[in-house]
Order: structure tokens, then C-alpha cells, then sequence
């Protein structure tokens, strides 16, 4: 049979391949879902093997040199169409993508894959008896491999740019370590200031909250946020995240701890700000490459805009405390909604990143960025890398760690992926809540108001309009500008996080610095 | 790189091709699993063709040419080998079901895969608001597919045959039909026989029993009866099943009624013998054809042995009554186990397939086995298939749908895969169930007495030996003959359920007919 419109049967094509690939990898992500949540002990072995064949297939299919050809063969249609149209963006990110995954072979993929599972059982059974130099060997191979993937995209700047390219599409060594280092400069400032005031009493957070009443607050909360249920739910796992098999189906993990409020709450409002994105995304983009979170920054952004900027800030509070109180009378009845904001805003110097506040949080995630890159430049080896981890918490945070259970080994990442590239996106994230967040009230002033009435409509709209239905339409560097009309900055962040917390820690007194003091007060 | 074992490298070749395909369709299992337990209704959409997508890919790569030619190769290799070795059985198996799969093309599959899908969403509505015709146009649909599905395999003597084969390898109508028709004939006599004693009082099963101790006693007999939940979980569903991911995550779900005790505890035990199957499969079989209980028929025998010919009997109750009793108090304190026993197996003339006793039970089998041999073979139309279905239900049981609810769209079956094959293998397991345990226990005499004291173990351990751990590496015919000594018969569950039902209904005093008689005797 004839075909009339050969480029429109391309550009099918295309699709039709695309959603095949989507289902594959959308498979996998239940796979772990699974693992994560329900799984029993039995399941392990032949789950780590699952997941690894349905991902090597869709990187088989994802470079198939016959989708090559039909990107190649709608470069002319692409090129007739506006930059911002779907068929455009998805044939344009498709190629990107497509040009990054042929040059890693399948051998190497299969390989990789394979080493991080092996590593990640090594790692868990290392980081419980605290036994770093059972992983080290892990460890070091997986060095090896990442410097084998930075090593398929020769001609880099720096050895870790392609590897946060796969997270961040655009952002380099040379653009993020210099505002990294300015921030972290003025965060340890910051954080010395506020350990020379009186330390926020926040013992109220570790009464006794049965995890029931937990869970029930928190589903109010994450649905009155906007996550709908009816496209989602919330399951108990070790460590949180979120995840999306269609646009209708994107769930959060959460876990509770008794003897800590703050967990299962902020956890929750962190990964429903991940999945608000997911949720919000155009609906005709379903199973294609759009329909995904633009990077890994752009994401953190969000869930920590909802996490922080508003779960942790007083006007939220003023709406949701006295339901809190409700619930929890007998452990909240003498704490005024301010000392319980104090409480949650309290700042400390600790071990642990993902327990950390947000002031000293991108102190924890500099020293691995940082370390990432020396380890990937080949300054420094995993035989040195816990001392090295170790020296820096004691002199960016003042504290050192006593095992590398809570030092080097507590995050999963580089025991379970490519060392380079997975932790930026953390430290962006704050950032761009901040200058995401910083547009969004000059434009809508309504926003503040509505929160403090319990509507989060009113934001939620807003970003679903400007950020989530686009999707990965944009990239990172594509979508601030046309967010909020300047390219990436911390300033946003800095002014926010100053005065957050010159008020919760009463900082007039103090000389903050000449930089500081100006962007308290611009 | 020469290679020294040409053969050696072909079957390693095979196995690998086969653990890749089982991976995924492990993977395509576990996305049914969470769409029946957990799967938010946003999801349903995508998940449908998530499923379906996986399983053609898993088709693909299953009717590879290359998969045919290494079978090809393997040939000499197979016949150099005993025909039980694991090595000519995985190979003799796999080409077996190669063949078999070549005969039907991709596209049907694909194109069956997505009508089943719709038919499926629709009977659920239709069923709801019992409105057979609804549905009508979407079973029709089905009904050619089915035929069409058969059409792939010339030859055959009835157009069912090829469907039975898929479910129960080697079994045809020609064998089957007598086999039913004489057990048909034999039932319905004892259920008159049974209709005319006084009912037993089964009310007390009625009362309120709160969900969480009903799950936990539940919990507790099917650890005892052998289920291992380390390599296994129960989940709530709306139609219970068993499922498995691999050798060691084999999973049961359940159904609980609040004001119906028999619900949770005798489906869990009928899924927990699906399980017990599956967990007792050679470790070493782990990802390949082999490594699945060998037909429908045999795994219903495993099911339909734990639920009926223990779960139900005076012995098991003698143990796990007082249990019972102790859980429940208030509402079982009156009951004695006697009375328990009777209640648990009264014979009631009802439309539930599902909800049947193990008297009725294959009567209501019989007419959907008959109904569709009838349609295939185009001797009735789905148009008069709700009149047929009632007409059916009474003669044979004396019953009459009120709606096509409770009748003809009361079964999942028809309305989410083939019309053909799927029926068979209920009243399969309830023959072979007895055939096998009449073996056992004229083996082991042990058994009987063991499972008095609550120790299931000796029945387990010879099922295992003799059934289990084989997966498929015999047919059905041939596991029968190997372990009972003789072909398939109905004699020995004719036997059984007279001598159970002629005790419980005191049928004494009523003449059960020249053959029964001799039967009860024999």
C-alpha cells in the first residue's frame, strides 16, 4: 500500500518506538518500586537480574541504528517546525539523547550495570558493620567505570562534564564549581553565625507521634499540596524517593520514625514536590521523552520548593498548625506555632545529609561534589577517600564523623551509580527553588497570601503552567531563562536563606559581611 | 577466539536466550500483580499496554528464528542424553513450546493482546450493571480470535483441542469429554441425593470476623501447611491468584469477608497449594521453561489437594480447630468441630462458581467447558449464549441466574484471554488432586496421621519429591502415570467425594445407584 504522507508515517514510527521503549524502562522502575517496597528477602538475586535485562533492552532498542535513521529522516520536518512545538522538542530531545546513549556500547552498559548491584549488596552489608574496605574494591572499580563512561565523549572540559550532562544536561564543571564555591563560602559564614547564638530547642519533634496519625497528617497534607491520589499513592520504604510508570500512575515512598515528626512530613512534602512535577506534565506527551522532568536539577528545585521554601516557612504553618495540633494534642498542646517553626528550622551542624537543614545541606553536598571530582581527575583514590571525606566535614562543618557508616558510606549513590554527575542536581535544586520561587511571588503576589489560607492552588497552577507541563520540552538553561528571564544564579538562594534565618536566629547583631549584608537588603 | 565445546556453547547460548525472555515475562507478571493489588486507577491506561508490550517483546524473542535454529543444533546433543537429564528435558520442553509458538503470528498476538485489554475494561462495567449486551460485540470479537487462534494449528480433531493444549499439553476434547460427562452424570445424582436430607446449619460461619484475625490466622496455617514467606507475601485483591517473579518470590493474594470466614482462609489455602508448587521447583531450573508447574490441570490439582482434600478435612480441623476457637472465642464457642466440619463442607445448590462447594463445584465447570466447545465449534452464538448458560444451570444444578451478573459474565475468564481451554483444568484438579493423594497416601500412610498433629510436612516433602520439583520437565500425562502408576482417572475423586459426602449427609439409607455403590465400595 502506498503511504500518502511519508514524513507523518515517520514521525508515527518514531512515536510507536519511543512508547515501546518507554513501557520497557517504565517496567523496570516497578521492578524497583517493588524491590524498594514489598519485595520479600527471596526475590533478590533474580530482581537485580530483571531489572538489568529490561534496562539493556530498552538501551538496545534506544540505539538501534534504524531510530537513527528516522531521526535523520525527520531532520527537514523538525527544521519546518517551530523550535517550542511538541513534534519539534520531541524529535530535537529524542536526538539528543539518541546521540548520547549510541556511544555507549551495550557491553559497557551490561557490565556497569552488573557492578553496581554487585556493589550495592557489598555496600549494604559494608555500611552496616561499618566496614569501608569491604566495598573499597567495589569501589574502585566503579571509579574505573565511571571514568570508562566519561571516556566514550572525548573532548570534555573536565572528566566529570559528560557525567553530569546525563543529570543535567548543559551544565559543566566550569559553570557550577565556581558558584558552588561562592555559595559554600557564604554558608559556612552563615553557619558560624548561627552556632555562636543559642542553640533552637526542638525536643518536641521527638515525642512519641504513632506512625498511623503520621501518615494520616501527611496524606492531607501532600493532597491539599495537589498530589493526586487517584494517579498515585504513598508506600513505606528504607530510603524515600519518587517514582512514575505513566503520567498516571507517580508514586512517593516515605518512612516513618516514631520518635521524629520531621521525617515522614518533610520527606513526603519532598517527594510530592517531585511528583507534582511528573503529575503536571502535558498529558499528550505520555510515553514519549518529554513526558519526563527536564534534569535532575530542575527537579530537585521542585521538590525542594515545596520541602522547604514552603513546608518549612511560617506562613504554612500558620494554616496547618493548629490541624497538627489537633492530632497530636497531648505531644504539641504547650508549643506555640513559632517555637514549632523554630523547631523545624532549627540549624546544626551533623553528619548525615539527608537529615541535614537546608542551611547546612549544601555544605554536605559540596563535599561530594567536590570529592567526585577530584576522585574522577584522578587526585585523589578510594584508598584515601574516607579520610579525605572526613578532613572536609571537620573543616567545612566542623564535625567528624566517628565511622564511615555515617561518613563516606552513608549515601547510596556512588555505590549504586556512576561516581560524578548525581550530586550537583541537589545543590541546584535549592538554588533554582529559590530563583524559580523569587519570579513566582513578583508575578503573582497572590501566591504568599494563598498559602497562608491553606490554598496551594494558587502556586501549584503557577508551576504547573510555567515549569511541569513542559516537560523536558526545555532544557535546564532553556527554562530558567524563560522562567525567570536571567540564566542560573544563587543570589535568589542566598537572599532567601539570609534572611530566613537572620530572623529565626536574631543575626542583626552580627556583621555578616559586606557581600552578605547587600543581598540581605537588595 | 575458537571454541573448543561447540555444543556446550550452543546451550549455554539457549539458556541465556531463555533468561532473558523469562526476566521479562517475569517482568510483565509483576505489572499484573501491582494493577491487581496496589496500582492507583490513574494507572490503568498505561499499564494495559505496558503488560502487552512486554509480552509481544517477550513473543519476539521467543519465535526468533535464531532460537529455532539453536534447538536445531541442540538436537543430536538432546538425543545423546537421557530423556529425564535436565539438560534434554529443558531442551525437549523449549522446543515443544517453540513450535507451538512459530504457529501464531506477532501481529495476531498483538492484536488479541489489546482486544482482550478492552474486553476486559468493558465486562468489568458491563458486569457492574449487569448488561450482558454491553459486552456482547467485545465477547463475539473474542470468540473469532479464539478461532482464528486455533485456525493456527491444522489438524485438529476438535477446534478446542488446540486450545486445551496450550493449558493442559497432550489433552484433547476426545479424551476429556467422556471422562466429564460420566462425573456430570454422577454429581448431579448426588446432589439430588443430598438436596433431599436436611440442609446443615452453616450460619455460624456468618457472623462478624474482623479482617486483621482472619489474616493472621491465615498467616499462620499456610506457614504451616508449607508456605515460605521469605520467598513469597500476601496481598489483598479483588479475584485472588497466585503469581511468581522468580523461584524465590512466588506470591499469593486473598479477598477478605467480614461476615463470610470461609472467603480468606480457603482461597489462601487453594493459592498457598498454586505457591507450594512453584517454591518446590528444582532451584537449578531457576528462569527457564522448566522452571513453571507442567500444566493447568496439575497445578489446580496442588491448589484444589491443600484447599479440599486437607483444608476441609475432619483431620486437619481436628488439629486446627481449637486454634480456631481461641481466635475467635465469642464467635465460635458454641460450635463444636463437628459442627464446624459439617459447615465448612456444606453441599449447596448455588450460581458462584467460585463461592461452589467441592460437590457442585465441577458441575458448574461442566457447563462452561460444554457452553464452549459449543461455541467454538459455532453450534451456539454469543447472542444466545446468557439463555444457554441459564438453561444449563437449570438442568444441572436446578438454579436459575436472576441477571447475567451472577451468570454468564460471572467468570473473568472468557472476557480477558481465550474463549477455549481455561475451563478444563478446574475439574482436571479436582480428579487429578484425588488421583495423586490416593498415591500418597497409600504410599505413606504417615500422611494421614501426621497432618492430625498438625505436621504437614510428610504430605509436602513426597509432593515435592514427586511432583514439585520436576516443574515441567513431564507432561501432565506423564507425571500422572509416573506417579500413580496409571493414566488419568476420575475413579479415585468419585470415590472420595461419595465417601466424604455419604458420611456428612448420612446417604445410607439412599440407593446412590448400581455404580456408585461399587464405586463407594471398590
Amino acid at each position: 500500500m502506498q503511504n500518502f504522507h511519508p514524513i507523518a508515517s515517520k514521525y508515527e514510527t518514531l512515536k510507536a518506538r519511543l512508547l515501546e521503549i518507554n513501557d520497557i524502562t517504565s517496567a523496570a522502575g516497578l521492578l524497583y518500586w517493588d524491590q524498594a517496597t514489598y519485595m520479600p528477602p527471596g526475590g533478590a538475586t533474580a530482581r537485580g537480574r530483571q531489572i538489568a535485562t529490561l534496562r539493556q533492552i530498552a538501551h538496545q532498542k534506544f540505539t538501534d541504528p534504524a531510530l537513527g535513521e528516522l531521526l535523520e529522516d525527520l531532520k527537514s520536518y523538525e527544521e519546518s517546525l517551530e523550535y517550542d512545538s511538541d513534534a519539534a522538542s520531541l524529535i530535537r530531545v529524542t536526538r539528543r539523547k539518541y546521540q548520547k546513549a549510541i556511544q555507549v556500547p551495550e557491553e559497557f552498559m551490561a557490565r556497569m550495570s552488573k557492578h553496581h548491584s554487585a556493589t550495592y549488596a557489598v555496600w549494604a552489608k559494608a555500611r552496616a558493620e561499618n566496614d569501608f574496605r569491604a566495598v573499597q574494591p567495589y569501589l574502585e572499580k566503579n571509579l574505573e567505570l565511571s571514568q570508562e563512561m566519561a571516556s566514550f565523549f572525548p573532548g570534555y572540559e573536565h572528566i566529570a562534564d559528560p557525567l553530569i550532562d546525563f543529570y543535567d544536561y548543559g551544565m559543566t564543571v566550569a559553570q557550577l564549581r565556581p558558584l558552588f564555591t561562592d555559595l559554600k563560602s557564604k554558608l559556612i559564614h552563615l553557619v558560624e553565625a548561627i552556632a555562636s547564638q543559642p542553640p533552637i530547642d526542638n525536643s518536641f519533634l521527638h515525642q512519641h507521634f504513632p506512625e498511623h496519625q503520621q501518615l494520616n497528617f501527611t496524606r492531607k497534607v501532600v493532597t491539599s499540596l495537589g498530589y493526586d491520589f487517584n494517579r498515585g499513592r504513598q508506600d513505606k520504604t528504607l530510603h524515600p524517593f519518587m517514582t512514575k510508570f505513566s503520567l498516571g500512575d507517580v508514586r512517593i515512598t516515605t518512612r516513618v520514625y516514631e520518635n521524629d515528626f520531621s521525617q515522614a512530613l518533610f520527606s513526603s512534602i519532598h517527594e510530592t514536590g517531585h511528583a507534582l512535577y511528573e503529575q503536571g506534565i502535558c498529558p499528550s506527551y505520555e510515553g514519549s521523552p518529554l513526558a519526563n522532568g527536564t534534569s535532575a536539577g530542575i527537579h530537585e528545585s521542585q521538590s525542594r520548593l515545596w520541602e522547604n521554601t514552603i513546608g518549612r516557612s511560617r506562613g504554612f504553618w500558620g494554616y496547618f498548625y493548629p490541624q497538627l495540633q489537633g492530632v497530636f494534642l497531648n505531644q504539641l498542646k504547650h508549643i506555640s506555632v513559632d517555637q514549632f517553626y523554630r523547631g523545624i528550622n532549627k540549624v546544626e551542624r551533623s553528619l548525615i545529609r539527608t537529615d541535614a537543614d537546608e542551611v547546612t545541606y549544601n555544605l554536605h553536598v559540596a563535599i561530594r561534589f567536590e570529592l567526585e571530582l577530584d576522585l574522577l581527575a584522578g587526585k585523589l583514590t578510594i584508598q584515601d577517600l574516607p579520610e579525605a571525606w572526613n578532613q572536609r566535614y571537620e573543616s567545612d562543618l566542623g564535625i567528624r564523623p566517628q565511622g564511615d557508616r555515617d561518613g563516606v558510606m552513608q549515601d547510596v549513590h556512588w555505590y549504586s551509580g556512576l561516581i560524578g554527575g548525581q550530586f550537583q542536581g541537589y545543590t541546584l535544586g535549592n538554588a533554582i527553588a529559590a530563583q524559580i520561587y523569587q519570579t513566582a511571588i513578583r508575578r503573582n503576589p497572590a501566591i504568599t497570601v494563598d498559602i497562608e489560607q491553606g490554598k496551594f492552588d494558587t502556586l501549584h497552577q503557577w508551576l504547573k503552567e510555567n515549569i511541569y507541563q513542559h516537560g523536558s520540552k526545555y532544557t535546564p538553561n532553556e527554562l530558567l531563562e524563560r522562567v525567570t528571564g536571567q540564566p542560573l544564579t544563587i543570589e535568589p538562594f542566598i537572599t532567601y536563606i539570609y534572611q530566613k534565618y537572620h530572623g529565626l536566629y536574631d543575626l542583626n547583631s552580627f556583621n555578616l559581611g559586606k557581600d552578605i549584608g547587600q543581598e540581605i537588603n537588595h
